[in-house]
């Protein structure tokens, strides 16, 4: 059995904020004594169901709970989903039909359980209990706030000073996710930062239900590649779950040296004092290089597996190290039936026909990393690597 | 067949505001043309049972619309009742229970078809159509308004930077009074001008729900016969359409002469065309204690039939014209077993008991304008008004 140290220690990791640690200490407590999990609550917004490491960081540490022996409980805000959530948001947001929701909620099923273990989890959907509220029901929920404490969220604040309009119904959003606590008796909810008011807001209504109030765990939000943005699907700094394994490592690689820790605590399962050594190496000199790979692999192993990290590790060492090509190589979608002289002039590479012939002929253009001297040649692999002398470089999509 | 003009005469009498005249003489053409009547809708909240003449202005209206052939349909707020109008109140309402409601409703029919028609009066509860929304409808209805053009409502306004609570439940009043105007496809709605947002509402939804917007006819607040405040069971200055018909018709008398044409106009049924004659009487000289006398036989008569309004006028003038009784006595509730003597004690009138003996020997002592000797009389009558010398009066309630 676990001790409740030990599972404070790798509930806490990372995390931004905890409300509280003395209820979260005394419900494991109880929860030994009584030998029995959690209930462990994640409220997924079915609205955005393409998964990268950012929607992970809380993923990730359900998975590390749930291998704690807790019990995780995944609610997909299909109902919920019908407002969206407004969170951070400078507008009403598009209302999702029923069948919106359900096919994004089919998309994310796929993809968590890349990361939970699936036996072990119970999926369900808020429209179960929400859809059963009725006109009473839902005028006592709305009771139980106020308009002013409502307007204290930061976004519906900014947009309400701002005359920017905010839908009657949108206030729903928050007392819709409060009370999903309600109705599974949470014991503990994982959200971003981002989802701080919503989540206290479990606390508040299951109080008002009379029931024990939750733990509330904020996980801190993950910047992209880039190391200065929200990672994010728009911004392209992301690692999506479902990349091919040699992207996210190479992906991995471009981080910031000073966002690696944060990566390992926030996009790995490895247990804190490992982490501590990690930070003791970097202080007493390891090349960050070396901690990046480290950590590029073991994020394309827990996706990917051990053999294909691996290989994403030998294909990094071979072509980018060996190389020195650059980790962030523009890229260059290729159209149908291109020759490697067009796709050097279509893409900018080299602005003459001549010139790129004489270029070829005196092995000055490399594929992968080997000279190429065939100018007609056709057909390319996605992710192909292709070398305009000594800088210049373009990775190619098919 | 009434003409559209003379309809709207009507219809409009006594109106503080009508939204707007153009849809109303539209709506009367149209209908008139399909030989069919309009429906007519009056909102009531159950909360406030006893009816009095303020409340009375709005069913009046309705009886005069009832009477042009129209259909008029009253919708007693049951579930509206849960919340409690939050109109003009400073502070959130105590929700009353279903039973509570049920009751009060009852209360009410017995009362509103002392006015309306019975046989020609659709009554039903909100409840039968609210309660049936689901969360999911009750989303959409919330969608259809913003929080800061909620907020604009007076009372909200006046809360919200007063910095008093409104529950989020209270913004669902107005959103439900404006869906039943939606339920039953109103053409009209009427009531007091602090119901204008309420009101306004209605046509808001109806429009929101591809429907005709209703007309929207305010009607102005009644003075109370103190003729400073809005008329109120709390502040004492109502007439209550259940009271016996002199009370009613005493209490008439006591309003000040500059009220006197808005009661004719908005607590008699009274054609317009009538009311400018009085107009022109009281302009040119006639005495406004005869025109109020006028008033109060008509007004008494509404409520309690001829035979009895005539026998008010009759009793007003023998006992307060003939003896100079003031209009304005005070009251006192007659104790079991109490002798005329024992009332002159106890209710102040006289301080020694040899006093009041002494009095009552001297004919200084009246009971409804008649001297009375026996000084351990026993049974009063309601209303028994006695006299004390010249000027001190009290009136019996048993």
């Amino acid at each position: 059995m676990i001790s409740i140290k030990e599972q404070i220690k790798i509930i806490t990791k990372g995390a931004a904020e905890v409300i509280n640690l003395e209820d979260l200490e005394k419900k494991l407590t109880e929860a030994q004594k009584e030998n029995r999990g959690l209930i462990v609550k994640l409220g997924l917004d079915p609205s955005a169901p393409d998964i990268h490491l950012g929607h992970a960081v809380v993923l990730r540490k359900m998975k590390q709970i749930q291998d704690l022996g807790h019990k995780v409980v995944i609610i997909i805000g299909d109902f919920t989903g019908m407002i969206g959530d407004p969170t951070g948001k400078s507008k009403t947001r598009k209302q999702l039909t029923s069948e919106e929701v359900l096919e994004n909620a089919k998309t994310y099923e796929r993809q968590i359980f890349k990361i939970l273990d699936k036996d072990k989890t119970e999926l369900t959907f808020n429209s179960q209990w929400l859809s059963k509220l009725n006109f009473k029901e839902v005028i006592e929920l709305a009771g139980k706030y106020t308009v002013a404490r409502m307007l204290e969220r930061e976004d519906f604040k900014n947009r309400f000073n701002n005359q920017q309009s905010i839908g009657i119904h949108e206030f729903f959003y928050p007392l819709m996710q409060g009370f999903d606590s309600v109705a599974i008796n949470a014991d503990i909810e994982l959200g971003g930062t981002d989802q701080r008011f919503n989540i206290l807001m479990g606390r508040t209504l299951q109080k008002d239900y009379e029931r024990e109030p939750q733990v509330a765990i904020f996980m801190p939000i993950l910047e992209g590649i880039d190391g200065v943005n929200k990672m994010s699907k728009s911004l392209g700094n992301y690692i999506g779950i479902n990349e091919p394994a040699q992207d996210m490592y190479v992906k991995t690689m471009q981080i910031p040296d000073n966002l690696i820790i944060k990566y390992f605590e926030l996009a790995t399962d490895i247990h804190p004092d490992e982490i501590d050594k990690i930070k003791e190496e970097l202080k007493n000199g390891t090349n960050p290089r070396d901690v990046k790979m480290r950590l590029a692999k073991e994020i394309t192993c827990l996706y990917h597996g051990e053999a294909e990290a691996r290989n994403s590790e030998e294909y990094f060492k071979s072509l980018f190290q060996k190389n020195e090509v650059p980790l962030d190589i523009p890229e260059y979608k290729l159209k149908s039936e291109e020759t490697l002289i067009e796709i050097l002039m279509n893409s900018n590479l080299i602005s003459s026909k001549s010139e790129a012939k004489r270029l070829i002929a005196q092995g000055g253009i490399k594929l992968n990393g080997e000279k190429i001297f065939d100018a007609m040649k056709l057909n390319f692999n996605n992710n192909d690597i292709l070398q305009v002398g000594k800088r210049k470089f373009i990775k190619l999509l098919q």
